[in-house]
Parts: C-alpha cells; structure tokens; sequence
C-alpha cells in the first residue's frame, strides 16, 4: 500500500520532469495532460484494465486475449459483505490500485515525447484507447498469465521494463513520427537545443521517480518477503546510481561540459534497465546494467536527435532503449541468465513491439487523418496554454518588479 | 507512523497550493503562516489539544466538553518509564502524532481563504485559539467519544469531512465575510479573475495533498486491516480521479476553456467528499460521491465569487461545501445508508456549524474590532511580503539576465 | 525500508534548500554537486564504506580502524544462493542501503557551505575521499563498535547528530574558512545580505527535510519496536517546532522582523538537535532541546557571519552547532543523563573534531595548494553555470513575456 503511494507520487515526478524540459508556454498544457492521464487511466483501469490483464485465462486458451467482465466488485460477493480471503497481506483492492498506477504510466511517457505540439483532443482520445485496451491485453500477456507466461522458459518482467516502459516507449516512438519535430527543432537538418524552462523542477522530478522507482520495484515482491524486497531496493539503487555516473562520464568526455540533463536521464536509464531483472540480480549485476544504460542513453539521445525524431524529454531513448536493455539483460545477468531466457525474452520485446507500434499507429494515424493531431503553426508558436487552456502558468510572476 | 509521515506532508501541498493560486507579493507571508501553524499547532495539540479531543468522558456525562489534563505524560507513569501496553500495534504516541497532524490543518484551510489581506498577528492569535481549543473540543464530540457518537444512530465521519475540513471551512467562511474581499475583485459588482504566481506550485501541491491523503484515510483506519485499509485507498483515489473528470468536463461545457486549476479543486472536493465514509463504501459509491462533489465544486466556486466571498484558494467550496456532501453522503450511500444515519449525520454537520460559527465569529470579531484583521491599503497593494516579512519570494530572480 | 526511501528523499530536501538560497546563476551547479554525492556516495558506500563502518572489530582490537574487504557479496556465500538469516526483520540489505543514503549526507552539508565559489573538480575528489574514507571510519568508532562504544559508559549518538551532522559540519566550517567569502559578502568588515532566488523551493525543502526526519530518526530504532518508534517521531517533530517557534520567536525580538528563514532554519536546529538522543527523550526534553536548539540557531547565524566564515545557508549553525548542541544533551536530559555519560559525550565530540578537522583541512589544503579549491574572479561573478555546465536554471524563463 506504501509502495502504491509512492507509484502515484511518480506521477508528480513526471510532471516535473516534463514541464521543466520544455518551454513556459506549454506548460500549463502538460500540467493537463498528465493530470487527466492520472483520473481518467484509474477510472478506466477501474472499468475495464484491471479485468482485461488478470483475466483468468482458461486452461487451454491461446492467452492473448481474455476479458473478466466489467467494474470492480468480485470480492463483494456473497453476502454483499467484503471477502477478506482474497489474497494473504496482499489484498485484491491492493493489487488494483498498485496496477491501476501503472497503467497511467505508459500515456505519461507518451506525454512527454509528444509535448508542445500535439492536439489535446486527440490525445486524449489515444490516452482512453491506449491505456484502457491496448495497455492491459499486453499486459494480460505476461503478468495475467497470458501466452509468454506459458512458455517452457516463461519470458521474464519483473516490474515493468518492458510491460510498462517499452510499452509506452514504442507508442512514444509512432507518436513522435507521425507528428514531426517542433517549429525550429531542426536548422538545415542540424538538431538544435531547444532548452525547457526550470531545471531545478526537472531534477526533482528525477530525485522524485527515483523514490517512485522505490514503491515501483520494491511493491513488484508481491510476497512483500522483507529480505528479497530489501535486495531488490539496493539493485534498484545502484543501477539508478551507476546509470547517472555513466552517462555524466561519457557526456563530459564527448561534450566537455558537466552535462545535469545527461546525468539526470542516466540515472533514469538506469532505473528503467533494472527494472525487469531487479529481484534477480546481485548488486554487481546492478552496477553493470546500470552502467550500461548510461552509456547507452547518452548514444540513443544523440541518435535519436539526428534522425530527426524530436523528443523533448528523451522518453524514447530512457523508456525504449533502456527499456529493451533491461528485458534482454535478464538473460544475460542474474539467476535466470541462459541461452534459453535470452529467446525467451527477445520473443518478449519483439511481441510488444508488435502490438505497440500496431496499434498506437493504427489509433494516431486514424486522428491524424480525420480530426488532425497537431495544433497549428500560430498556436504551436504562440504557446498551447492561451490557446487550449487560456491560462498563463506564471500569470502573475513579474508584477513584483525591482 | 507512515500515515502520520504523509499526513504531514499534506502541510507542503497546502503550501504550494496557497502561494501557486495567490500573487508572488504575498508568498513569504503566506508560508510564513503555513510553517507558523504546523509548528505552533503541534505543540498546542501536545500541551492541551490531545487531552481536550480525548477527555475520556465520564459515564453519565453530557459528552460536550472533558479535559484530560496537560502534557503528554500517560503512559510514563508507572515506574517512570515507558508503558507499551497502551495500544496493540497503535501507540499512544502514534496516536498523538497523526490527530496533532490533523489539527493543523483546520488552521492552514482557514490560512488559505485569507490570504493576501489578513494581519499576521491577529492571524495567528485566532490560529492559537482555534486549533488549541476549539478544534480538539469539537472533535470530542464524536472521536472522543462525546454526544455525537453516544447517539442510538452514532453520527459518523470516518476521517475528517465534517471534524477536519468543515472545522477549518467553517472558520474560512466567517473570516472571509469580516475580512472582506481583495482589492480590485469587484469591479462595478462584478467578480475580476486575480490569477496566482505559480500553478505547476499549485498542481504540484494538490498531487501532493492527493498522496497525502493516502495517509489521512489510510491511517485513520486504526486497525490497519490490510483489506478494509487497501479497500479505502481505492475509494479514496477513484473519488478523487472522479471528482477531478467532472469538474473538468462541466467547467469545460460551462466555460469553453479547459480549465486546470478547476481540474484540480474537482481532485480535492472529490477527496474531502470521499473521507467522512471511505470505509463505507464500494468503489461504484466512491466514484458518484466524488463525482457529485466535481460538479459541486463548479457551481460552488462560481456561487461564493458571486456572494462576494472572496476565497483565492477556493477553499470554502473544497472543504466546507464537499465536506458537507460528504458527510450526508454517509446517510446516503454504502454499507451504513439509512433514513436514521441521514438524520444524525445531519445533526453532526449543525453542531460543528453552531460551534465553529459561533467560536470563530467571536474569536474573529474581537480582533476585528480591537486590533483590527487587515492589513492597510497600501501594504495589500504592496505585498505583505515587504511590509511584514522585509523579503521578497524570489529576490535574485532576475539578476541573470539574457 | 520505508525509512530509507524517506532518507533518499532528504537529498532533494537539501537541493532545494540549497538552491534556494543561493542564486540563480549558480543553481545548475549546486544540483550537479547533490546529484553526483548521491550517486557516486552510494556507488562507493558498496565498494568500501560499508565494510569500513562495520567492519566488525576483533576483541581486544583498538577499535580505531577495520575494514571488512571491497563489495557487498557477503550474504549470497554460502551456495550462491541469498542468505535470509542475516537479521531477522532488518536485512543486510535494508541495512546497507539504510546508511548508504545517510553516508552521502555528510558531504551535502558541506556542499552548501561552499556553494557559489568552490571549483566542481576538487569539490567531487574531496566528496569520494570524505564520504568515501573519513565518514565511515569515523563512523565505525561508535557504530561500528568501536572505540567509542567500547567505553565502559559508551558514547551515544542515536542517529547521527554527531556521526553525521557534525562530521559534515565540521568539514563545512574547514571548507569555509579555507575558501574565503564569497565577492561582495563584506564590505568595510560587515556582514552584507546575499538573498537567494527561490524561497518557496528553500520552505519546501526544509519541509522535505523534516519528513526524511521521519524515516533518519524512526528508521534509526533498529529493532522497529512500535512504541519507540513512536516516541521516537513525537519527540522528533515536538523539538522541530519548538525550534522553529523559538528561533522566530528570538529573532523577531533581535531584528523586529518576522523573519521566515530563520523560522526555518530553527527547525532544522532542532531536528539536528534532538537526533543524538531521540529515543531516550520524553516530550518535555524533547522540546528544550529543540527550544535551545532554536535559539543557538540565531546566535550562531550571526555569530558565524561576524566571524567571516561565508556560509550561504547557515549549514555550520545548523549542523556543526547544533550538532555538538544535541550530543551534549543527552549527557544532560532523558534516560541516560549522567555525569560520566556527559563526560562520554565530550570525549566523542572532541574525537569527531579530531578526525574531521584533521582530514578535511588536509584534503583541502592539499587541493587548494595543487590545483585551486576557488574559481575564478570572473567566474564567480558571472555564475558557475554558464562556464562549468553551459547551462542556465531557467533557459526558457522569459520568453512569455506580457
């Protein structure tokens, strides 16, 4: 239950996170996304998610899809009273709220590939689709039992690398494609810096998913076990750790510059890596995956940048990229490390990307054709907050003149 | 304890949502106040409070007023040292911490419809008396085991909707209506929209207030069961998210315009609506009651503007008029509904109107009309900051010019 | 394990008190600097701390220095697997990471001493060799079993009031004094005012501060008894107010002034006061404690001022003073006041200033000879941010204009 708060407070990580990289005057628009992200993913978790990715599939089924019935009130039933038997020290209302938080998640980091030019109509629309269908049949895949839960060597997600942060990852990469770079992004054909506006805001942010990253793994040792949930803390910890050091390291010898965004997005990288292995892996195994996501984040910005994908947070290269690495390490690293794990888990990040790029495409595309997805020239340049919201983020900030 | 660490923490998303939806020319004063309240009222609540709010009434008595004595010694007494036979698993010192927590908080919603023109001295005088007195008195009543809860039909609040955030409304109420409204609100009778300095503060502060709530529902459920606890955060997070979608959805249909800070007050009237009977009630119950609270707190807001009740933070609306709700709600929906609950919740909600008008109009009055509650016209046009503090919020921000 | 997230999350407590106070143009690089203690102190706390501060002293050893080997393999032994009888309740790895986030605490005190004008190079080889080396053999003296704890009335300090807040504060008071003021702290001898950029960030991380107060002082009964966990919490919070009461209170009568920062920094005063003996206080000693603590707090601010030691954020009264302050009392009040007890906190104060005054001046001294500890004239004046990171806090800040 703890761990459940700490996965809702990552929510106000990522908002900081996303505001701060981007500029003032779209940030009363992304302050919006992620708040209706929040109510309407819960909502919708609670309607249809939590009964589309634990739904029991049948002995025999081919467990890619299976539906549990609509709303929330299994354990109500038989004399209308609470069934309390559900499940020892981990409770059915428990298990709801901690995936309800993380479903949210995967639109959340959409939200900040796709920031300061995207409609908000439309995206609201993909946000209702995606997180409430298409994010919880994947799920269904593996944490409901599903199809690559049923395999010999079953494909390995502790907490979400791929399940979560690949899912949002891919969507993320479409997005990002089909909507095209920000007005001055690109200088015949050079990535420019377009920086955001309050860094401090956006190191909290990081500082915050850290501690989120607390209730997020440690919350994934469903028996709560003190000693596993214990280890799973300092693996989590030391790649966070190693990932920031990295990519700071690999940052100032290619840029000679202290960089604090590269260092920030390390430590994401990181956390994002350890996640699917983190129960399974020796504080060594942390520090070297962790490692690795560093450096690899600081190539994957760069890459990304000069295929002209323009990413504002870089989502994709921390929750893709890192997001691969992670899933694949669990084969490479840890107690499950072995030839067969490492198919087991390839099979895992090819099916997701399957059904990711699929459907966020066939969803976005759909917008992009009919009611159109991005805002227009004048708006995009004039701010989305007084266009959609008609609201300043800092309206009074500069009465107080000196 | 954990519950006691977020209910805190509450005390910071008051903050950041009181000086994000005023001026920056009043932000010192404003956490100045807030730091004053926590820290004054938390002693007040260890010297009499406690004691007051849990008098241990005599059998027979009337169950309006008990003192139990000063200080905090109990459980020492024996041989001088510690008694831990006090509570299986619930300590007395933990009790006292979470309600003197509580406590608090009735002074920082009062702290909130003030600003920006209240006199700091007088401010904290009524805070020393309201939060040292009256506050715990009135909470006797019912989680003291006084007359409300002696009743066939006991009045019942789970966690606060009418004893914490009515007892704070209540007050806000009355000290907005002697204080009067702002300088430059009604112009030729008409309300004028006074926008804050910082509404990623504010946003930040209302998640903030939301995981807080993990703790004041959570926490107040002092057997902590792991099911009757895990199922109250569900319903507390789905009427939040609920309360949150409506308001947005009727201020949107009302006004054109997405509204975020609406968003936000919708996030809240649903979370004080929810908290008289979170442990009440199924999640489909939660989700109508913050609901109906979203759409309250539109009309609400729009009604109090039009009153002349100047409340920048819109805290009348969220904790007083959703606090109201909530606590009818009880008499209404889950697992205690019924003609004869009605009926008492509507006799606890008039007696914490009788008390806290009559207390904090007295209180309020005397100081108006000795020392005066308003600060002058040129120190509300100038900022309080400079007047009472001799600083500003963000002194060097515009050293670092471009 | 909730304590130590609690913990982690005092290091954004101490950004944001440090940025906060200080200006905007050297914001990018106070963040750099917490980013890198955090990561790189917890990457070395595995390598060696750890087994430098338990290093389980041989009988009949001086208890001076041990070292229990490099990594943090040791329960995995005996066939590889994960060794779960380390501590029934507290796991080897709880533990770990329990400390590991106090060890890098001890270098961000120091961090804000020297903010504003110590070069990043020399301040990140001081960082790895004091958290690295000096932190935990210091530590090792008294929780590590050593010396200190050897006596036969041990030397007490129950979380840190001297084993950390003074082992940063007395590194901090060396840093000072070696770096000189910063450019315009004095002029014709007095004292001149520097505000900081963002006082709502500096109260928010004060408040941050006081909730990973929860988890250093109630993660600090080992045993997690609930009672004395709880007591432990009550006289945590009750000597934080009333050292925030009682420095408003001394400063308003000395300045006539309602002066936020030093409200808060009493409160700080009486965390680091009350640390050394939380759990042996009862409430009344908790709040002299703190109430001394509060008043120290104003004496010592200005005291440290008129001495010439720049110290932007009061990081010497705070931690150093207030430090000693809080190790003395347990000599004086609670459970354990004695003579020979007060006696044993002498000699541990005079220990901890031995060895931390030793190697920092030696550590520093050797850096400010070699390669320089102070940037330059011009570098100082225009802001570490553009020339260590290129970077701006705020790069976008202004662009809105109205």
């Amino acid at each position: 239950m703890i761990c459940t708060a700490l996965v809702f407070f990552m929510h106000m990580g990522f908002a900081f996170l996303e505001i701060g990289l981007t500029r003032q005057k779209n940030t009363i628009n992304i302050l919006f996304k992620n708040i209706f992200i929040i109510t309407v993913g819960l909502l919708l978790y609670a309607l249809v998610g939590f009964n589309l990715m634990y739904p029991g599939f049948a002995e025999g089924s081919s467990g890619i899809f299976g539906f549990a019935g609509f709303g929330l009130d299994s354990p109500l039933t038989a004399e209308g009273a609470l069934d309390l038997s559900y499940n020892e020290g981990y409770t059915y209302w428990t298990d709801f709220l901690f995936q309800g938080m993380f479903a949210a998640t995967a639109a959340t980091i959409v939200s900040g590939a796709v920031a300061e030019r995207i409609k908000i109509g439309p995206f609201m629309i993909f946000t209702i689709l995606y997180v409430g269908l298409i994010y919880p049949i994947a799920g269904s895949w593996k944490w409901g039992a599903g199809f690559l839960d049923m395999r010999e060597t079953p494909f390995y997600d502790f907490a979400g690398s791929t399940l979560v942060h690949s899912v949002g990852g891919w969507a993320a990469l479409v997005a990002v494609w089909l909507l095209g770079s920000r007005i001055g992004k690109y200088k015949d054909g050079k990535p420019q810096a377009i920086p955001g506006h309050n860094i401090p805001l956006a190191t909290a942010g990081v500082l915050i998913l850290w501690l989120g990253w607390f209730g997020f793994n440690g919350g994934s040792v469903l028996s709560a076990d003190p000693a596993l949930t214990s280890l799973t803390l300092v693996t989590t910890c030391l790649a966070a750790a190693a990932g920031g050091v990295v990519a700071a390291l690999v940052s100032t010898v290619m840029f000679k510059n202290l960089d604090l965004t590269m260092f920030l997005n390390g430590i994401l990288g990181g956390l994002v890596g350890i996640t699917a292995g983190a129960d399974q892996m020796s504080p060594t195994d942390a520090i070297i995956i962790g490692a690795v996501a560093g450096a690899i984040i600081v190539f994957a910005v760069s890459l990304i940048d000069r295929l002209k994908l323009d990413d504002p947070v870089g989502a994709i290269a921390v929750h893709l990229v890192c997001g691969i690495w992670g899933t694949l390490a669990v084969g490479l690293f840890g107690e499950l490390a072995s030839g067969a794990q490492f198919v087991s888990q390839l099979v895992g990040v090819g099916s997701y990307a399957a059904i990711c790029i699929v459907s966020s495409f066939v969803i976005l595309y759909i917008l992009k054709v009919t009611v159109g997805i991005r805002v227009s020239e004048k708006e995009e340049l004039e701010g989305l907050d007084g266009h959609e919201h008609g609201m300043d983020a800092y309206p009074d900030f500069r009465m107080n003149e000196h």
